[in-house]
This record gives structure tokens, sequence and C-alpha cells, in this order.
């Protein structure tokens, strides 16, 4: 099938749940409320460091309404903690960043179990501290862990060609540092998890974007087999990474509800949802580049440090993704993971990929600025062609190239880049781009689609729609592979005991993996349906096909029939009352309600000879005003290669969003911590500052569908590249306005003026 | 596989679900509570029968809190009734029956609500009403509906051989006149129905018999496709038939919840619950029966009319099964069901079953006891053999003889009845007994087994477990089907969305229907799992088997393997990372949850060139006392043919169940209308007098497990037989132990002494 002959994909379909959403109809987790209900609270270290002499709980529990009270002393639990192989107490007699928890209580309502946390007496023994990575990485710093503060192993090396070679055959050599902040997902939604116990059964309503990983990892925490536990996340309040890993929480939950014999809800408060989970590692980076004078990049040596909090958490946490889309023939990458007296780092929309992009985006920027290469002409040259020199692997399909000139083309580069050469005065514009790409592998997922007697279809797929639309763009692939209109399609979803296994909502996997599961689960349902249409209509089989709802008769094109017409009659031959046996009836009829099922089970495919990825080039106009240091962003391009889009209005939210989320990482976003208390000063939005609405600009969205031969319909991944290039296309943008070259993230106006004013010429340099 | 190699099948295994439901964590769908829920109430007519001029709802709408209500001027949905058929308005001008529906409204609490229904002013035109059926049936009675008070085309006539060559060929022809009462199904849970919105998908919590029956009349009736409807019951307090139909309370929670934009919970009180629904249908009989001195019977002719209340319901309902396993040559059967202004009749445990057995068994005894033929010998010779002579089909299976023969072994019939003869004093003992048999077809049914990659089991069947131990008995069948523990599977159920079909849970149609999908799932997956095992361990198929939970090696007693060992295997070889194209993770292990899945729909056999029936015995043995009148059931044994039983534990508890209900309709039950004004005076508990707990005898079973071809394991169908005998067994002991022949139902004290008083022998006949 070529993709003109699709009906519905590539369409802009509304959300099907768009109404539920926003007149407040959908149930989040947090809207559920169960009978005899418990609500939990969370002690938390006010401490950066220290060690728990003793824990006194005898005032809480003797507070009437109190239930339940978890801590050390009393708890056993080891928590996986989003690693399985590492895996740690879910309390300790150690604390190693403010807010890690202490105790948890259960009580009949919010205000007992809040005042027990302050009857709650905790002997602590302080130790001292290390916020930052650079002070965490002297010799003489604290140590969080015996072995120090730097993951064992590291830094990791990756290496292709030879880059000594390369830095010899250079012209001259490119250096800089870089760095980014920490910053929070700062999702709208809560972290709340409500445990309930049903005998040896476990129920979890949780707020997560895998109902499969959270289920496998509350049972192996807990050790209890995986059919005791089901886990409910029915609408979700998006996660950005945030919520598929293992969390104590929902163990917390599930503990305190064992103990009391009683369903309890632990909710974080929003300051606790910024300080107790994870949010993006900080980074520095070192970047050496070889240049020939011709513009040819020879080398690139690239050293990083990640800040990753008191704790590591998923296995391959910390990356700096600084190669991106281009392909550089000698390269060596370091990376160290860095451990400090803070909050967390773990996954966060494209983990490793905005802060790579930032710093290579500025390197090329720099390097072209110096050779006086248009920018985009320079990228052009270097960008990754057929072929992944480092990996020695052909590419399954490549936009890049199309997206910048595409992407340029609309922001009208070139004009701009003329007009607002050698500006003066307090407001100044410029333009500048960013790249990224992401990878685009399928995961094993599944589906099953069933054909109701009436025509209807109800599909099920174990997805959550972490609120990038992904029930929708389920319904339009199966709507599309059936022949039917979406609005025939009811999603079952959500539920570990109502779907089958669906991978996550992480890594930009749901459109194509499990999209695939259904496009195959309904290719079979649609054969079946026909196979009996056939006999029932007594219509050759090949003649028979299935659109806009309708069986047809493809050679006679008057003839039609309702789907209803071939399922009611088969109804009718298998409804019947059970006769007894002198030949009464007892007087039931029973319909069999479902006609049709077809499932499918897609397993991930072999690490195969070709890589599959998706390319993005960013353009962004901005406007700086020199007096106050404040950054506008005035228009953005965003050029997009992930194939097919199966929804363009979905899709098209999940570009604005990440340019949206880069943006407050590129201008605002960073969380803070008190050097002398080691206690966090702006967890809540106020102080963490992600953009508002109003705030942020429009996005023109250039879509370059290549054509992907694995993916669904042609569709590539999507969910995380948006965020990659944003950082980039921005810093690039100001320099382009001042000529000042911002190498620390947020890009603040105090750091704008700090720039300026060190600035000798005061004017730009381009 | 014979009987003799199964493992869990037919031993004594507990509920899985008993801790829940005993210490209340088990949720009942009364139990549930949604966020913003409206409670709502019905206002209902306290005349028999009247037209409705007018309704005024205005100060009730004013009323602060109510916020929404249904009644004939703003609703218009017609409801299926439990008969697609003949479907009526869910609102009329027209009351049929004290207690029918005439508004319903929804209110912010349920004191708001209730008072709500008393500023509702509604302007009745009483009309003339009739509460016998007796009285309906004269020509110049009032009439229900403009067709009078029969239903269309009654009496309802069946016919085999000749009966008029049949009394010619008597010697004696045996007359006499029953009478059975209206009696409510009485289950423990009331009707509440909960109604949820989510754009156009509706969820109802019902508490049903059949969550794919119920949503199908729902879908229906609402005009909704069926996959925007899901029906949840996940624990049920018993129904007896009478939640098995289509329900007037769950379309007027759903129309509120609907017009009110808010979740909406229906309760009915008890009264309510007694009246507003549906019993058991009362009966009148005259049987005619030709005899030979030899004690061959030549004819039956049975004469019934069935009082239905105001509407007919399933359409099936009103039969009478006088004959039931008693084979005649001659045989004429006419029913005529009557309308009259009184509550409706419908399906209760063996619809047509304990009234007519009541009245065939009344007369057997009666027969033998002129021929002077000892009961279990006049029954003996006719009981259906091999062959149903009226149907001129073969039985499948046929354990009536044994059944009397060991029942009256058990009970120590021939002493008892020597013992018991010719009694004089106050208090009198007798031994009487009954029989009775029904169908055992097996009904379509589906089934999904799962086995996770730690070895646990999910299974998926449609069964919400009426209280029969459904669940229990599907884990059973799948644990023998698989080879594995009971403990190692969870069963998931009660949801349309969770579960695949199943037919509901009526017809005494679960075990078999359901368990035979279960089996053929299981099947499936077992083998699919020793596939895949022989592949990994490297050990030829064919000596692979499942044994206890473990993967054994038959020709190698030594060697097994955990699931887990084979399946985790599995898991890790398909678990892994993302690689993005620049070589590092992205740090999201997934784990395919699912190993293997198979399923299996059972469809319904054509109806068969044999019955398969189940078959039954009773003995009772009573205690008289002639002063007081009062009866008391000193011992019981219950000989059942249902083939092979699968729990002997939750079986058990069916016969006890079904033989305490038949004592309570022999001795105690009857719902009384007020004949001045057409009022129920007993409808609650209190004076519905069902048998106490500890009123109820201890019940003897004795199990006659005959091996049927088709049932799984050669189980046969249990669930309704158990009450079917019963009434039969209770009247022919009184009439062992006092001579008296007790011709109506309930055979209460003032009965028993009325009939002693005109007894002019004062002594046993027998």
């Amino acid at each position: 099938m070529t993709n003109r002959d699709l009906k519905i994909i590539g369409k802009l379909t509304p959300r099907i749940d768009g109404l539920q959403r926003v007149t407040g109809q959908a149930l989040y987790t947090e809207d559920i409320y169960l009978p005899g209900m418990l609500f939990a609270r969370v002690l938390r270290s006010p401490l950066p460091h220290a060690r728990i002499r003793d824990i006194d709980t005898s005032a809480a529990e003797a507070l009437p309404g109190v239930l339940g009270i978890l801590h050390f002393r009393n708890t056993d639990t080891m928590w996986s903690s989003g690693d399985r192989a590492g895996r740690r107490p879910l309390f300790s007699d150690r604390v190693r960043f403010v807010g890690e928890g202490v105790a948890a209580v259960a009580a009949v309502n919010r205000e007992i179990a809040e005042e027990a946390l302050q009857l709650i007496r905790v002997d602590y023994e302080e130790l001292p501290f290390v916020t930052r990575a650079e002070e965490a990485l002297k010799a003489d710093a604290p140590k969080l862990f015996p072995e120090g503060n730097v993951k064992k192993g590291d830094p990791e090396v990756a290496t292709a060609g030879d880059i000594d070679e390369g830095f010899r055959q250079a012209d001259f050599i490119y250096e800089n540092d870089f760095k980014t902040s920490y910053h929070s997902n700062a999702q709208l939604e809560r972290r709340v998890s409500m445990a309930r116990w049903d005998g040896d059964r476990l129920t979890v309503w949780a707020s997560t974007q895998g109902i499969y990983s959270c289920r496998a990892d509350i049972a192996n925490d807990l050790k209890i087999p995986l059919n005791k536990v089901q886990v409910i996340c029915q609408y979700m309040g998006a996660g950005f990474g945030g919520k598929i890993l293992a969390f104590d929480f929902d163990l917390m939950a599930a503990l305190l509800a064992k103990r009391t014999d009683r369903p309890v809800r632990l909710e974080y408060t929003r300051r606790e949802d910024f300080v107790a989970v994870h949010g993006r590692w900080s980074t520095q980076q070192h970047l050496r580049i070889g240049v020939k004078n011709d513009g040819t990049i020879t080398a690139l040596h690239a050293q990083g440090a990640s800040g990753m909090g008191a704790y590591l958490r998923a296995p391959g946490s910390g990356g700096i993704m600084v190669l991106q889309a281009y392909s550089f023939p000698n390269v060596r990458t370091e990376v160290t993971r860095v451990q400090t007296n803070t909050s967390c780092a773990a996954n966060f929309r494209a983990p490793s990929g905005p802060h790579g992009a930032y710093a290579i985006d500025s390197a090329m920027d720099d390097i072209a600025a110096r050779l006086k290469i248009d920018p985009v002409e320079f990228r052009l040259k270097h960008v990754v062609k057929d072929n992944w020199a480092r990996l020695n692997t052909p590419i399954v399909s490549n936009g890049i190239e199309r997206c910048l000139r595409e992407g340029a083309e609309a922001i009208g580069w070139a004009e701009k880049r003329r007009l607002y050469a050698n500006q003066t005065g307090p407001i100044r514009r410029g333009v500048g781009l960013g790249t990224g790409t992401w990878g685009s592998g399928i995961r094993g997922s599944s589906a099953v689609v069933k054909i109701l007697p009436d025509g209807s279809v109800k599909l099920f797929v174990g997805v959550t729609d972490v609120g990038t639309g992904a029930k929708t763009t389920m319904s339009v692939i199966a709507a599309e592979a059936l022949g039917i209109p979406v609005e025939a399609i009811s999603v079952v979803s959500g539920d570990t005991d109502l779907a089958p296994y669906s991978t996550g909502e992480s890594g930009s996997s749901t459109t194509i993996g499990t999209g695939a599961a259904v496009i195959e689960a309904a290719k079979s349902a649609r054969a079946q349906l026909l196979d009996q249409a056939a006999r029932r209509l007594k219509v050759a089989r090949e003649r028979l096909d299935l659109r806009d709802g309708k069986i047809v008769n493809t050679e006679n094109s008057g003839q039609s029939w309702r789907i209803a017409e071939v399922t009611s009659a088969n109804l009718d031959a298998i409804t019947g009352s059970v006769t007894t046996p002198d030949g009464t009836a007892d007087g039931i009829a029973f319909v069999p309600d479902t006609m049709i099922t077809a499932s499918n089970t897609l397993q991930q495919p072999a690490k195969g000879a070709k890589a599959r990825a998706v390319f993005a080039a960013h353009f962004a106009e901005v406007e700086v005003n020199m007096e106050t240091g404040r950054v506008r962003v005035i228009r953005y391009v965003a050029a997009h290669d992930s194939g097919t889009i199966i929804n363009k209005l979905t899709a098209g939210s999940q570009v604005k969003g990440g340019v949206a989320q880069g943006i407050g990482m590129a201008l605002r976003e960073e969380m803070i911590w008190d050097q002398r208390t080691g206690v966090p000063v702006n967890n809540h939005y106020h102080g963490a500052k992600p953009l508002l609405h109003q705030e942020t600009p429009d996005v023109e969205i250039v879509w370059v569908e290549t054509d992907d031969p694995y993916g669904p319909y042609g569709a590539k991944a999507l969910g995380e590249i948006p965020v990659v290039p944003v950082v980039g296309a921005i810093a690039n943008a100001i320099y382009h306005a001042t000529g000042l070259r911002m190498r620390e993230t947020p890009i603040t106006p105090d750091k704008i003026l700090a720039a300026w004013r060190d600035n000798p010429a005061r004017t730009t340099n381009i």
C-alpha cells in the first residue's frame, strides 16, 4: 500500500478523549477515591547528608487517626529504583539529599497525616555535603559513597577512528566549554499512587507512563507474582520520562495498605514532586574540534561530566549525545557521572539529547563564523548522509538535509541572516539553527482488535496515553487498517488487566511499536470479517473489501452491506435458548458478544544491519533587549523527518510542546540548591519558571515525510526529538543577534548583560 | 484422560476469594463510590392500577440539590424488559402494580433525593384492579391490557402420544389440584446501578449475573454501539435469576447521568428490591393421571395457570415443568400465563422446576400409597431410562436410578418408612422423596489464559461469580488443564472490557460452558509453553510435561524446571534497551510481559440428537407438631447426578443453598397483596421469611458421578437443580408423618392445622 491510498492517516484527527480532558470528565489517578481509603504523607530529610542515629515515632503513632508508619527500622523492602541491577533500601539510616524520604505515614485524612509527620523525632548526625558536580569531582570533596562520587568505571569512553591523527590533520583546533543546568520534568500532573489489597492481590492506581513496567517493578520489589498485581492508569497528565521508572511512592502506598489493611493514597505536594523524583542531569562539556581551513572537520574530542544527584537511577542515564546528526571521521567521547547531595537526575524527554546538541551546534556555529561559511551550508557539509560512519551502518531513511533546506526556506534564512547583520541599538534580532536526531527502533508490543456484533470495534492496547494522544493515534491506525471510521472504534487501555502488553510510553516508541501491533491485529480481524461475509453473502471473497465502514463488492460499485448485517445474521444463528429435557425453555437467550477477535504481539526486531533514526532542524528567530538582557523568541520553524505522520494534529502538538520545553531549558529553567544548606530554593512552578503558554511562540512545522519501510505506514518516532535542537537554535540566534556566545544554560538576562559588559567591542561579531 | 488421573478436579477447593468476601475487603457494586456522584431514587406508584393524568415536578426541581428528574413526559426511552420482542416505555402514563416506577430523581445526596420524591405531585386516575390469577381469568375481571389478562396464544399446549387412548387404558384416574405461591428471589445483595459517561462512552457498575447480556441490553435500549458500553461487576451478592434480564434501574441511572453530566448511583431499598423486580410465578395446577392397577401410568394431563404479575418479561417465563424425570407414554400439558396487578414474575432458579416437581411428586406419592407400592420402587418404575420417550431422544448419561437408590439408602428409607407408620401423639415424623431433572446444554462461551514470565498465570473469563464460586471453579479447571496449582492462577473477570465473552451465569451453564472454553484455552497455552521449553531446554517435546507447576522430563524422573526458568530465559532474550544512532542507550529496559496467550471461544453445540440432563432425588425427614402445625426438617439427603464434580466444596454449597431455598418455598415464603388495596404487605426479609441459617438442616449430599462425554472433565450442570425436588420431598414427608396431602405452598402451620381439623380420621392413612 502506498501512502497515497491512505484515507485517515496523515489527516488532522482531534483527540478522541479531548472533550473529557478539557471538561474535567476524565478521571485522572488523583480523581479516584476509594472507600475507607487512608491518606499517606512522606517525612523528608531537611539535611543534604546525614546518618540517622535514631527515629522515634511513638508520639506520631499515638495520634488518633494514624494507622501506619514506615521507616528504616520496620521496613526492609529493597527498591529497584529504576535499575534492577542497583537496588537500594526503600528507607535507610543514611540520607543524601534534602527531600529524601525518611518515613511514610498513613492516616485517616491528610491533616492528621501531616500532623503526624511533625511528631516524628529524627536524630540526625550531620555529614559534610557537596551540591555541585565540579566540586564533587575534587579529591577532597565529601564522599556520598565509600567508592567516591563518580560512577564506577567512568569515564565512559566511546571512540571511532583516531583522534590524534585527526587533530594532526587539522589546520586549527576549536575548543570551548558548555554548561547546562539541572531542571525538572515539571509535568502538570503530580505523583499520586493508590494501593489496595484484595487478599494477596494488589491493585495500584498509578500515574505511570508504562503500566506494564510499573507492574513488573512492583511485583519484583514486593516479591509477589506478576499475576497478583494490577496497575491502572486511565488518564495521565504527562511524565516526560519522569514516570517510567520504578518509584518509591508506589511501594510505600502498597506497604502501608498491606499493614493497615486499608486502601492507601499517597500524594505528593508540588514541592515534593520537584525534589523527590528526578530531573534532567546538569552537564559540563569540553569540546575540542579539529578543523581544516576548507571547513573539513577532522576530529572531535568531547569530555563531559553529568551531575546525577544523590543516586543513579536508570542504567543508561547520564549520557551526553554530542555527535547528534553529524558524521565526523575521528571521534572520542568521554562522560563521567558525578554524584552530589542533590535531587536525582534521570530520564527526561530525549535524556541525552538537548545538552549535547546545544554544545555541538554552538561549536558548529562558531566554526562556521570563523570560516565565514553560512551555518546552513556548513551543517549540510557535515550531517550524516546514507551511512552512519561511526557505526558503519546504512540509514533506512534520512531527511536531515531536507529538514535543513526546507526549514531555512520557511524562516527566510538567507534574507534574515543578511538583514540582521551588524545591528546597533538596544533591540537586536537574529536567526539561528539547531539540529538533532534520535533513535526510531521498534519495540515489542501487542494489541487486540474485536469486531462486535453491531459492527462497532474495540481496540485493546496497553498504552496510558501520557498526553501525546496515543489513544487517538492507535484509533487512527486501526481505522486505516480496518477500513472503518475512527468514530466506530473504542479504545480500551491503561490497565494491565484490561489491555495486552504494550511497551511503556517512553523512548519515542508508542506510535511505531504498538502501532505496528495494531496494524497486524486489525488486518487479521478485517480478514476474518471478510471471510465470514463472503460465506454469508455468497460473494467471492476476493471481491469483498471493507471501506469506510461498509463491506463493499468491489466489482459491483452499488453493492454494499453494513458490518452489522453480516455479524447480526451470524448472531441470530448462535443465539438461542436452552432447551430443558421436557421441551420447555428456561427463557434465557444469550448473545455471544464478540464475533471477531484478533490479537498480535509484535516482538522487537533483532538488531539489524540498518540504523533507524529521526531527524530535525529547528530555526529560531529571537529579539534581544541589550539593556535588560531579555530574549524573546519571535518566530520558530521546526522541520522534522519522522517519516509518515499518522495524525498531524497530535504530532504537531508534540513538536510544539518540545519546542516550549526547549525554550524553557534555553532561557529559564534551573533548579538551585543553596550552597550553605543544600536546600533547593525554587522547587515549585513559580521558581522553576517553565514557559507559560502565552510566552510560547507559534511554531511553524515543516513535515519532511521520508518513507520508512519498517514503521507502521512508514511512520518513524517523534516523541522526544522535538526538544533536542531547541537550545542550540536559541543560543545561535542570540549569537547572531548579539555576537555573544552564551555557553551556559539557562541563558538568563543577567548572563547576557554580564557577557555584553565583558565584550570589549560591544558589537556583533558576525 | 480418565477421571482417575485428575489431580485437582473433584477435591474440596476453598473459594479463592473467600477471605475477601468474609472480611469485607471485597468491593461489591454497592461499595463503589465515584467522585461527584449523584444519588438517585425512584418514585413508585401507590396504586395497583391507574392512569396518570398529570405529573408536576416543579417543586421537586426547585429543591436545592436536585439535578435531574425523569418521568413519562420527558423520557421516551423504550425498555426491552428482558424480552427484546416486547419493549415497553421506561416510564408511561399507566401504572399496573403498586411499586411500578413513575419518576426517578437524581440529587446530591440520598436525603435530598428522597425529599424530592415527596414533592412530586402525581394526578392518578384510579382504575379497577385484580391481584389474583384465578380472579384475573374471569370474564368480568378488570383488564390490564386491551387484549385481556392472558398471554396471547395461551394456553401453550405440548402433547406426546394420545392421552384419550391413554386414559381409556387406565384402571383408575388420579385427579388433584396443587397451588404454589409467588415469592421473591430475595438475594442478599440489593440492586444498585452506577452509571458514568466519559464523553459518549458509558460505564455501568451493575449487580448482574451476566455482564455481557447486561451490556447488550443497555446498548440496545439506549441505542448506542456496543463498544461504547462497559459493564463492571467484580463481586456479586447473588441473583438467582433476578439479575440476568435487562433492568429499568440500569437505564434510569444511565439517563440521569447523561442529563446531569455527573455519575449517578441508583440504589434500591430492600422493600423496592422485593416489589420492583420480579419473583417466582405462582401456579395453579390440575393433574389427571391414568393408572393401571399394576402401577403402569397410561396418561398425564396437566393444566396449569401461572400468575405472571403486571408484565411478562423473559419470553419463556411462566412454564411449569411437570413431567420432570418421569417418562409417560401419553402426555398433554397446557399452561396459561395470567396477568394481574402485582409485581412481575420471571426467572428464579430453575424457573419452571420446583412447582411442577411438587405437583407430580405429590401425585406419584398419592398413587403409590393407593397402590401400596413403596414410593421409591414406584419412582424407579417410571423414571426415564436411556431414552427420553416424549422427545424420542437418547440420554447421554442418566443417574436418576442411582440417585433414588443411593439417596434412599443414605437416609435409611426402608427402616424409617416402617418405623414412622401409624404414629399417634402430637409429634410425628415422616420421610418423603422428591425428584427432579434439568437441562445441561453447553452454551457458547470463551476464555483467555496467559502465562506470565514469572510462571504465574492469568485466566480471563467473563463470569461475575454470582456466589456460586465460579471464579474458583474456573481456576480449578484451568489448574487441572495446565498442570499447575490453583494458587498460581489469578482470575480476571466481571468486566466487559477486561474479560472475553462468557455466557451469563444463568441456566446452570457456567461450569460446563465457560469451563469447557477454559480447558481449550489452557490446553493451548500449555502446549505453547512446552513447545518453547523443548526448544530452549533442548529436550524432545514429547518427553516434556507440565505437572504440579513444574516442567518435567517424563523420561528422567529427577529432571524438572520451574516455568520461570524457561520464560525468564525467553524474557532476557527479548528484553533490551533501544540503541540510539550514536550508540548511547536511552536507558529504558522493557519487559514483554505476556509470554503465552491462548484464547478459546466455544460455540454452542448444534442441537444434537442426544439429550443432556442432570438428575436428582431428595429425601427429607420431617417432624410435625400436630398441636402447633409446625414442621421441622430434621434430616435431609440430596442425591445428585451432575456428572463429574469439579469442586466438591462449592458444589456442595450449591446443593445446600438450593435445599434451603426449597424448604423456604415449601414451608414459609409467599408474597401477599392486600386484596382491598393491591398493596404488598410483606415486601421485606422479615415478612418474606426465607429460611434462616440456623433453621436450615444439615444436608447430606450423595454425588452420583456419571460420566458425561461432552462436559469439561465429564461435568454436567448443577446450579438450578438443587431447588427442584425439595418441595415435593417435604410435602411427601409431611404426608408420611401425618397422612395429610398438602396441596398448597407454603405449607404453613395454619394450613396443617386446618387440614388436620378437616381430616375425619385424624390419623395417618399410610
